[in-house]
């Protein structure tokens, strides 16, 4: 089956990253949604029963940010050398800590939830952003100082956080980053995507 | 300063993945194991407060998985097309959720730590270690039929694993698991390391 197809939950999530880059490269895709009913069932289905998944030209992908590394080099996204490449995965993998501090919200005691989520706007978003800032600020993008995969990453998935912490805007605080999801979401892909997309709150 | 400084705790831990590749490549490395009083001076002065962080020829790198594949494009263990690599990045991020899963015992409730380790061994490691275990009968090697940094970052860190989990032979039940170990740990450099490195538990 030639063509591309994104199998992910009705929300932009961990695919949102996905859509981003396809997007940006102007590639067409089908975008699937599952509803609760029909999780069940397609899990099995799935490499490592989870999601998001891309099916490209009749091969199954599977894992975000190996999706994502894969695409970028199509897409003019990945860095020139072995260097640049290591200066955008150290952003994109920092950024998977940061969401796995987020997690730790959604799995906390139920009575230790709002304790949890303070901790992590108070303390972990301005940690990790102040680190990020201090990059953008130093070259305009999270790495190398130019546009790759790691600005789309970061951009997209912050909307899926923000969407979760119920913060309109995650960036209000920290201009840099703010300036940086304004040109990622400039791009005329994306910014079609952004438009045309159905509207989810994460 | 020329050379290669990896700063990691006294342990194989996370570390021990980049132990194995930079001694397959046979390369000179000061192997730099903090104690828990060195470590809250040394934790600022790394890039996001976390080890290991590996300085080569006076640059700082963190993030191991970044730095693994860094390093394995020098060392001829990467993909030899973007194809490849994301079959090699597919395993190394689902070994990470497999890690994720892992670290729920250290997180968990003191009362409830034991059966959440049990479920560990008798649930996870069998649903992950499956995975693996079909795709190493059907090719030799985790990913594209060919020795890649995928084997050497999961069998070294199963070292840690096991060293946390108690179990002399995490491969027990996992006869391809156990031979693709035993083929990386052939290998002169690696075998070396191991036969010099410290006695750690994990």
């Amino acid at each position: 089956m030639p063509g591309i197809k994104l199998t992910y939950f009705d929300g932009k999530g961990r695919a949102e990253a996905i859509r981003y880059i396809l997007s940006y490269m102007g590639k067409e895709f089908e975008d699937v949604r599952l509803t609760r009913d029909q999780w069940p069932s397609i899990k099995s289905t799935t490499p490592y029963g989870k999601v998001p998944i891309i099916e490209i030209d009749g091969k199954v992908f599977h894992q975000t940010a190996a999706i994502c590394r894969y695409l970028a080099v199509e897409a003019g996204l990945s860095g020139g050398t072995p260097l640049e490449n290591i200066e955008i995965d150290q952003i994109v993998e920092s950024f998977e800590d940061f969401v796995k501090e987020f997690s730790k919200i959604r799995t906390a005691d139920p009575a230790e939830q709002e304790k949890v989520k303070q901790t992590f706007i108070t303390e972990t978003v301005p940690f990790y952003f102040g680190k990020f800032e201090h990059g953008i600020k130093n070259g305009g993008y999270l790495a190398n100082g130019k546009l790759s995969w790691a600005d789309l990453y970061v951009v997209a998935l912050c909307e899926m956080l923000a969407g979760f912490l119920g913060k309109a805007d995650l960036f209000e605080h920290f201009p840099h980053m703010k300036a940086l999801a304004e040109k990622v979401r400039s791009n005329s892909g994306i910014k079609e995507w952004i438009k045309k997309r159905p509207v989810t709150s994460f």
